[in-house]
C-alpha cells in the first residue's frame, strides 16, 4: 500500500482562524486514487516545525505533500526551506514569470510592471520539477529524495484542487503502482448508532478481515460504509459487492440510500426522474434549504425557489398564513407551517415543497415551546405530511437538523414512504 | 509558553468523509485562554498510529488533546488503548451510567433496560479523572502523565464543545499559569495581498519583534491580524494596539472593519444601529446570502426574509421583473438585477435589499456571459448601485463570492461609501 501525510502550514489553522477542508478534499481523491492517507499534520509558520515534520512525514509516508506558506507576502517561510531541505538553490523560472505576468494582465486586471513580491514567486529551487499552476502564481514544486515524494502545493483551495487534478495525481499513477481503494456506502436515517450495531452485528463479526466496517453518524443520520482494498479489482469488487447486498437487506427499513450521495443530491434525482418540481417555505431555515438544493449543479431543473419568510408579515402577505393561525397558534405550529406550505406551492406553481418554523436560539424559547422545537410540513396541491421536531444545543446545529429532516421529510412523502420509517 | 497538540481520531477524516470542524473551534477557544496550539494531527482507527501519537505529542507539548474514537461502535479502540496507555484498568462508573440511563430515557426517548453497548461507555480507565458529558452518552477523560496532561474528548461537534467549556478550560485555567495571547485583525476588501503587502511594508519591517502580522486572503478579501502574548495584559494590549492604529491608519481607504467579524455580523450591527430592516431577491445564491444572514443571533430584528427567484416565472410574478427585460437583456443583467431589487423591496416593506443573478457553473454559460458572469444590485426605495461581477472557476467558490460581494455591496450602500472602495 502507497502511504501519504498531508502537511498542512499556516498559523491560520493552529488559531483556528481557518478550518482545513484542503485535507479532506485531497484525502478523497488520493483514495480515489488508491493510495492511503496514513497522517495528517498542521504546524505553525516556524521553521523547525515545518523541518521536523517534513523529517518525520518521510519517516512515514511514500508521498509527502505540503500544502500553503506559498503566498507573496513575508510570512512566508516555505520556499526557502524547501529550498535548504533538497539542497536547492533558487532560480527565476521563466515559464512561471510569463505565467504571473500574463494572469495580472488577463485575470487580474492589473496591467503594468510586477511587484518584486510577484516575481519572487517565479523563483523555485532548482532540485524540483515544476509543477504549473493554471489558477494562481504560486507554482507546485515536486521534489524527490531517498525514494520518497515530496509535493509542495499552495493553500488556496482552488489552486490546490487544479494542481492536484491537472498535475499531481496524472504524475503519481505513473510513477507508484497503485491498488484499488473501494467504498460502498449504507445511507440510513431514523435508528442510532448503538441500535444499527446492535441489529447487524452477527454480520459485522462475520465480515472477512478484508473488509472493513465503519459507522459514520452526522445530524441523525448514519452512514454504514464498508471498505477493501487491493490489486484485483473485479474480484475485489465482487466480494465488496456480496457483503454489501446482505447489509443493505438487514438496514432495509431504514435505508434511505445505497450511495454516499446528500439528500440534496437524492432529491434532485427523484424530481429529475419524475419531471416535476418544488420550492420552499423557510422561515427557522432561513434560505439555508435552497441553498443546499441550488448547491447541487442543474437544481435549476427542477428548483423553482422559495419564499424566505422570516417575519410574520411575510409568512401573512407573500404565503398566505392567517392572522387568526398566527395569534392563537402562533408561527411555530403545525398549522402555520401546513399554510406556509400551501402558500408557497401556489405562489410557485411547484409540484411538491417543504415549510419550516422554529426557535433556533439561543434566545426566543418559552416554555411551552423551547429552543429546538420545530414544525415541518412536506407535502403537494393533494396532499400534505408534517412533522415536529425537538431539537437541542446550539442555532448552528439545529439549522442542520431542521434541513436535512425536512428534506427527509419530502423525500419520503415524494416516495410515498411510511412515516415511521 | 503553555503548547498543546490536538490528536483527532478517525478514518473518516483520512479519507476525506468528514471535514474537521472541531480542531479548529478548539484551537480558537484554546488561544483565547492562552495556550498555543502547537501542533494537529489526524490518525486512523489503527493501535499503533495512536500510540506512536501520543508518544510523538507529548515530547512536543504540554497538553495533548484527543477526539474522536469514543462511541458506541465496535470500530473504536480509542479506551481501551488509552487503558493501556496509562496503565489502568477499566471499571464501570455509577455516575456516567446513571447519567446515560437518564438520557436514554428522557432525551433519545428509549426506555427500557440498556444495550450493553451503551453500558460499557459508562467504563473508564482507573488511571482518569471523569469529565461529565452534560450532552452525550461518552464521558470525556483527563489524565496526567510525567507533568503532562492528556484529555480525551468525544468527537461528536456539540458534545465536544460542551465539554471544553464546561470541563475542560476551567481546569486547565487553574492547573497551569496561563498567558495572555491577544490579537488584532483589520479587515480590508478591494486590493490584493501583494499590494497590501507593498503598501505597509515599511510598517511591517518596524514592527516590534513581539508582534506578528499575518495576512488571511478570503474571498476577494484580505484580513491582516497582529498577534501578541504575554503576561502584562495591560502593557500588551496598549503595544498591540498602538501598532494596530498605526496599520488602520495606513489601510484605511480598504478597511472595511477593525473587528473579525463576517460581513454578516457587521451587516446586523449597521441595521440595528439604525433601526432599518433589509431582505434579499436571490437567483444565482439560492437563498445562502438568507442564509448567512440569518445565522447571526437576533437576525429576525432586522432581516424580514427573501424571494429566491430561481426560475424566471418567479422573478416575474413575485419580483415584477418585466418579460421584455428577460427577453432583451436576460435574467443576468444589470436591468434584472435593478427591476429584482424593487420588487422585493416593496413585496417585503423593508429599507434596504440586495438582489444577485449570474451564472455559477459548471454549465449554463455563453461567449457573451461565461461561466461567473453575475449582477448584484443593492439599494434602497429611493436609490440603487449595480455592480458586475467576473468570478472564474467552480459554483461552490462562485456562489460564496457573490454573497460576500453583495453582502459588501450592500453594507458600502449603507454607510455612503464611494464604490471605488
Amino acid at each position: 500500500m502507497v502511504n501519504a501525510s498531508i502537511i498542512t502550514i499556516g498559523d491560520e489553522l493552529l488559531i483556528g482562524q481557518t478550518i482545513d477542508t484542503n485535507s479532506a478534499w485531497m484525502a478523497q481523491e488520493l483514495n480515489k486514487a488508491g493510495i492511503w492517507v496514513k497522517h495528517r499534520v498542521a504546524v505553525g509558520d516556524v521553521w523547525d516545525d515545518i523541518w521536523d515534520a517534513l523529517d518525520e512525514e518521510s519517516q512515514r509516508a511514500d508521498i509527502i505533500f505540503i500544502t500553503g506558506g506559498l503566498g507573496p507576502t513575508a510570512d512566508d517561510i516555505t520556499k526557502p526551506l524547501l529550498c535548504k531541505y533538497f539542497n536547492g538553490k533558487l532560480v527565476l523560472d521563466e515559464k512561471v514569470l510569463t505565467h504571473i505576468k500574463s494572469l495580472f494582465e488577463k485575470v487580474f486586471r492589473r496591467p503594468g510592471p510586477l511587484l518584486e513580491r510577484n516575481i519572487k514567486q517565479a523563483e523555485v529551487p532548482d532540485t524540483c520539477t515544476v509543477l504549473h499552476n493554471e489558477r494562481g502564481t504560486a507554482p507546485g514544486m515536486w521534489f524527490e529524495k531517498d525514494k520518497k515524494v515530496f509535493i509542495s502545493l499552495p493553500g488556496v483551495p482552488h489552486e490546490m484542487k487544479g494542481l492536484m487534478l491537472q498535475e499531481v495525481l496524472p504524475r503519481l499513477k505513473t510513477h507508484f503502482t497503485l491498488p484499488f481503494i473501494l467504498h460502498r456506502t449504507a445511507f440510513t436515517a431514523g435508528m442510532g448508532e448503538s441500535m444499527i450495531a446492535e441489529m447487524i452485528k452477527d454480520f459485522e463479526s462475520l465480515l472477512p478481515p478484508s473488509i472493513k466496517l465503519a459507522y459514520l453518524p452526522n445530524y441523525g443520520m448514519v452512514r454504514l460504509r464498508l471498505t477493501t482494498s487491493g490489486f484485483d479489482k473485479e474480484k475485489l469488487e465482487s466480494s465488496l459487492q456480496a457483503e454489501f447486498e446482505k447489509l443493505k437487506f438487514l438496514v432495509r427499513d431504514i435505508l434511505v440510500a445505497d450511495e454516499d450521495k446528500g439528500l440534496e443530491e437524492m432529491l434532485g434525482i427523484l424530481l429529475q426522474a419524475k419531471g416535476k418540481t418544488m420550492a420552499t417555505a423557510e422561515s427557522c431555515t432561513g434560505g439555508y434549504i435552497a441553498h443546499l438544493i441550488t448547491s447541487i449543479p442543474g437544481s435549476s431543473a427542477y428548483f423553482k425557489g422559495s419564499i424566505v419568510s422570516y417575519a410574520n408579515e411575510v409568512k401573512q402577505n407573500l404565503l398566505g398564513v392567517s392572522t387568526e393561525t398566527l395569534q392563537s397558534a402562533g408561527a411555530v405550529s403545525e398549522e402555520t407551517v401546513k399554510q406556509m406550505l400551501n402558500g408557497v406551492i401556489h405562489a410557485l406553481h411547484v409540484d411538491y415543497a417543504v415549510a419550516t418554523s422554529g426557535i433556533m436560539g439561543p434566545d426566543g424559547g418559552t416554555p411551552e415551546k423551547p429552543v429546538g422545537t420545530v414544525w415541518v410540513a412536506a407535502g403537494s396541491k393533494e396532499k400534505l405530511v408534517t412533522k415536529q421536531f425537538h431539537f437541542r444545543f446550539n442555532r448552528e446545529r439545529n439549522i442542520e437538523m431542521t434541513a436535512q429532516n425536512a428534506m427527509n421529510l419530502l423525500r419520503k412523502f415524494i416516495l410515498d414512504v411510511p412515516e415511521q420509517l
